[in-house]
């Protein structure tokens, strides 16, 4: 990770260990959350943002990763690293760099898909609204930002 | 418990136990819930009943407890019984065993109230359909139903 | 609770609610828990003590309970009080409240048993170690330490 | 997935879905786990085997992945096919497909070292016993298995 836009920090909890005394790896995913969600927060920006006319915007998950270097133990204290890896047309991709002291013990990566998600209505895609794309530019300044549906389409995943 | 109105198993999995290798104290509560929904399906109704005026009918919990007897461990298949404590004018107590073979290993029991969630309206107590008491009744034939507000509010908790 | 001994916060998480939109009710357990777990470090204490002999003394639960006023719901920032209650022979109770802003939503309660682990051997409860009431007393002055067994064995619960 | 080695099914809970009606995204992950351990009980083997030495035999995360293409509600029946992908000299990769009713909903992958866990000793990766092998070869007898560990080391993650 060049830079991280974003840095929080995070203390294993007693209950997200498991019998192998180690933090259950389901559990890095609760984390990549929580870090998201601090950014967005500190973007003044929520991830289930109510709007006046009763809909809300959401970020439901297309896919998510995790890879596992050393394992983090009860009450280790994570710094949590995010990273802007590309921001789509209608798609917001991270990636996370957890570290424990001096030391990167595990990455993960996920994208999102921006929907609006109205009473009685399937939630749909939607294009990301141009205020959450001038905020996220404001924390990520050198992420290039996409604009055409086309090259969302042929970008590789 | 004299007799159980309804009886499930559960099998501990791995993410439920935590560094003490027992199974986290949290997770009965979890598994009340998963018997509490069972119990609900063997009797055709549902939890969070969707009504054709887009309104629900849900069970939020007013208390719970547990005591703890004996640790449960990964893979043990544990017996859940049921038994409905008492069916008042607008809530439901349940109280829960669990097994491991023939020893209980802990107890619980929880108040729910039965609520009517409405779209844009904070959800509301009501009395508990006649549907819902003629069901359970079935299943649980020696319960006193409280059909007057006032005993209802006269009961010792 | 005439005063807390100790108090922390803690903010709603998204994985932490259900469908209903308000925290899954077997969520208070776990913030209790990350409150003691709180309440012990700030004491310079751990939940899970590692000594050089190679055994562990840990708190296990015998008995929690919770009840529920109103629901919390994402991002809320909980204040969580706890109070000691009672410090036993061999177990500690615990009393908690959660707060969001000036009213309290839920109040529970938690009886934890001092417990030595050792590799290959069964946990046993063990008298509570002085330098841990020590601690306690502290923090909760207030509190009667029960000294003697008998009176535990004779104290209601 | 041309076929898969074995299959499960899991119920949706309620306290697996989050705000957004669905089942949360870290989910999939313990559901993954589940249908792997219930698939290495199905051989007669566990995910923490225990020796008559004192040490267990455990299968710690190295990645683990999952794409989402339709979200999963409360009370939905999962059918879930592993597929075992690769056997290598130490790991073990898997692959997952999440049905619900004859449409894929999503699809994993989690890649697992073998390991010794022993009392007092850090975690050690191992080669995977003979007799894993063998059991992993009667479900899966499509898989080839690699005995070298430098054909290991220079096959692509």
């Amino acid at each position: 990770m060049t830079s991280a836009h974003f840095v929080t920090s995070k203390r294993v909890e007693f209950c997200e260990t498991d019998l192998a005394g180690i933090v259950h790896f389901a559990n890095y995913y609760r984390y990549m959350e929580l870090a998201e969600h601090e950014f967005f927060r500190s973007l003044g920006m929520s991830i289930a943002q109510n709007y006046p006319d009763g809909t809300v915007i959401g970020w439901p998950r297309v896919s998510s990763q995790c890879s596992y270097q050393t394992p983090a133990r009860y009450e280790d204290v994570l710094e949590i690293r995010i990273r802007v890896a590309r921001l789509g047309v209608k798609s917001l991709t991270t990636e996370y760099e957890f570290y424990r002291s001096t030391s990167c013990i595990a990455t993960g990566r996920m994208k999102t898909v921006c929907c609006r998600f109205a009473h009685g209505v399937p939630m749909t895609s939607i294009e990301i609204p141009q205020e959450y794309i001038e905020k996220i530019r404001v924390a990520a300044p050198d992420i290039f930002v996409e604009t055409d549906v086309r090259s969302e389409q042929n970008s590789a995943e």
